[in-house]
């Protein structure tokens, strides 16, 4: 194989550890890639978190040892998760986005893969100290979200659901007081969290906090402890939700129905 | 400022053309972003290229003229998408992971970051050139793999629902026929969707081809012409589903429900 020019190196390592954010990589196994010394990867990995860090791009970890290696953290600098949930919060109070009965329309930016990226990122920075196993959200709109956080995380997301569908098997099954003391069934496949996995609740939206709470206690019936809530958008009103712990990135400060418009603002994060 | 290093750029390019796949970034932003002259940027690309070709990690695009710049593709190779596919069916085939009534247990797979990654880029890869301009699921275990085609062709998601939720405003609703012929509701909010734009249809998993052709149906009422329906695995029988062009990425062969066991199969693809 002919050499690989440093730049190259760097290209591709670049790529591979961006990939796949917070999984580790040996170093042995770029020295095989490249055809190349350890003492070689290490000085590219060195260029690489310098670059990363002058830019804004995110972490470069290294980890010594013999279990050791290096990995890409997606993590987002308090000024850059300023700025998105700033934009974000503009968006969401232009006029039009109040529907009838106060409700706000997310859709368009909640699905949205680079909306939903920015937000998962900055969940994974928020919670991944917490060292979540796995990403628990509930059908249908939180998906995007979930899916990004876990992404960040490189852990696996698990979906809960209003049915049990005849295809995810056995299942538990619990009753939660939703909005406006609705009671609502909420399922989860028996074989989707293993007991003692620590999970990270995430959702697009809370105003009570009910279905947040009946996630929780999901988790309960799977011996799941909960390390984290986050959830996109949550009320001003009520303060108190039903469960203790949730972290909003913006607040629905007030609705005007007469215009359409909600009022919606970024919280302080970190 | 001082002087930026070819492998600092090319670290940071690879970086920022990768996380936002399909999209086009002129040469001039980073002419600023390094603070260098164009020809020296072209020199980057070219090497970045190089890298990116040499490690099959996905194929860099260079647009000439005005309005010209340079992307990221994660173009997937054939042989990586046969991987990928081979890996997956044979995940697909462990033995337990038939539930009773013939139903396959996906759920770890498809909503799995990793798996719907690998799988948004092979769907991205198919039917990139068909230019669409959103991609749409029904909810709810599709959503994964078609956010990470959403995301690979840098267009937004779109996601039906079962109920028309009172927060997604004034929409479209159509029945359809589902699996055992079964009448189903599927609704769209109106503001989701213009009039001209084409629609990629993305889902998990397909028996007879209901839901598609649903989803196809409610295209129709949106003028929104579908440029390809994508699902990651079919049954084999029946061979003849409720609407023509699905592509899938897995067959599902057949099911020994004494042993628990599934045989998929991956497709040729290209």
């Amino acid at each position: 194989m002919e050499r690989i020019k440093r730049g190259e190196r760097l290209a591709a390592m670049a790529r591979i550890l961006t990939a796949a954010p917070n999984r580790l990589h040996t170093l042995g196994e770029f020295c095989v890639l490249f055809d190349t010394a350890k003492s070689t990867v290490s000085e590219d990995i060195d260029i690489l978190r310098e670059a990363f860090a002058r830019f804004n791009l995110g972490t470069v970890l290294t980890v010594a040892g013999a279990a050791g290696g290096v990995m890409y953290r997606s993590l987002v600098s308090p000024s850059s998760a300023e700025d998105t949930l700033g934009e974000l919060a503009q968006r969401l109070s232009e006029p039009g986005r109040l529907l009838p009965g106060g409700f706000l329309y997310t859709a368009d930016v909640c699905s949205h893969p680079d909306t939903a990226g920015r937000i998962g990122e900055i969940m994974a920075s928020m919670y991944c100290a917490e060292s979540p196993d796995f990403v628990l959200t509930m059908e249908t709109s939180g998906i995007p979200i979930a899916l990004m956080t876990a992404r960040a995380l490189d852990v696996p997301l698990v979906i809960a659901r209003r049915d049990s569908r005849a295809y995810e098997g056995p299942a538990v099954k619990i009753n939660y007081v939703a909005g406006g003391d609705r009671i609502e069934t909420m399922t989860l496949a028996r074989k989707a969290v293993r007991p003692g996995k620590r999970a990270l609740i995430i959702d697009d939206f809370t105003k009570g906090g009910g279905t947040l709470r009946g996630m929780a206690e999901m988790m309960n019936e799977f011996d799941a402890p909960v390390v984290g809530i986050g959830v996109m958008i949550a009320t001003a009103e009520p303060a108190r939700k039903r469960v203790d712990g949730i972290r909003a990135l913006l607040t629905l400060e007030s609705t005007d129905a007469e215009s359409g418009t909600a009022v919606v603002r970024p919280m302080p994060l970190f």
